[in-house]
């Protein structure tokens, strides 16, 4: 990411778009499906925004990162708008995902139909328990650990969710790297080291509550 | 927050801190307890970043938002440091939690320990599932969702987190401001409506397998 600074960005995608940005993204996407559930079909930066809190030039600035969507006077057609983000967001295509851990997190996420509703299709499960090896969680197989490489090159798996101990995280991390991962979603509480060609992100479920604590001691009435 | 910008700042947590910065800080307490737990007393910007993947300048600047840390030539002590970011998240103290909904993810939320090692006691779970009523889940009292109020003034709850279905959150989010709750953690998948005085993060995971994708698929090598 250093080098593409010095380099003419190919396109708004190349150009350096903060996390934020890519944050919002998301939360559009999602508010454009529910409009289209209830029958919308045309929609505007002003009720986008409305929806989400955020201010119709908010909602302008995020997308001209990304190119020209709107119709001048006339707003966003939904499912055009939802089509360009999908394709922003790279869920316009369907990712083979694997499941590392299956305590109790792990466990929950298999069975959270959200991930599938949007493009993410788990379709392996590991864990190092041998009494859950070959079970059928939600309909997906789990395998030992010691398989991954090989169940990830047959099954095509592209991205990974990795929700074990913080202290076996690492170790994991650099199984699913030499098994040719491109990206993990990791849910365990350390920072994991993986090469630069392979993607992160981080949820610390303690964190998002230490965010939300910030956030009630620091209102202007909470002194 | 808007008002804000027009007033000389009273602190620097009042100053419009982005909220990268408030993220980041939790990473640094985690590591600095890392370390502390490593035996190591003191740290510096360039360490504290490199476990991070950050750099020692991004470190110095983050926490120069909230006042002088460390000791020039030296460092930080890692315990100071720890004092001073928990007292800027408001993990200095113990708060008092509750889980509203336990279908998967909410039961495996009461299982996480995560959260009371940073401060965030869960004291009471609420369901509508009247089989699910009294039942003690990791010792917490599961509750009727009709008794929010009493139960949220009896234990002096302040926060709470939502793991109930999209469709049931917002009627949600307004008993529990009714019920004088004072930050709520959002894991369904919608943005709630709450009012200014009420803070709130959202955790939508889906959307985090998505800016995951996003990661990858506009990597400079996956054009």
């Amino acid at each position: 990411m250093e080098d593409s600074r010095e380099k003419q960005p190919q396109s708004a995608v190349e150009a350096n778009v903060p996390q934020a940005v890519v944050s919002r993204l998301s939360l559009y996407l999602r508010e454009l499906q529910r409009l289209v559930q209830d029958c919308h079909a045309m929609t505007n930066s002003t009720q986008l925004g409305a929806l989400l809190g955020f201010t119709d030039a908010q909602v302008r600035k995020d997308l001209a990162y990304f190119g020209q969507f709107g119709y001048p006077g006339i707003g966003y057609r939904c499912e055009e708008l939802i089509a360009a983000i999908k394709k922003i967001l790279g869920t316009d295509r369907s990712w083979p995902v694997a499941m590392v851990g299956l305590g109790n997190l792990g466990r929950a996420l298999l069975h959270y139909r959200g991930f599938s509703q949007r493009g993410f299709r788990i379709v392996a499960a590991f864990d190092i328990d041998v009494d859950k090896i070959g079970e059928l969680v939600e309909g997906i197989e789990v395998f030992h650990r010691d398989d991954l490489a090989e169940v990830v090159a047959v099954k095509g798996i592209r991205l990974a969710i990795v929700a074990v101990p913080g202290a076996a995280a690492q170790a994991i991390a650099d199984s699913l790297v030499a098994a040719g991962i491109e990206g993990v979603l990791n849910f365990a509480p350390v920072t994991l080291a993986l090469p630069d060609h392979v993607s992160r992100v981080g949820v610390d479920l303690a964190i998002e509550l230490e965010q939300l604590s910030f956030a009630v001691v620091n209102r202007p009435e909470n002194p």
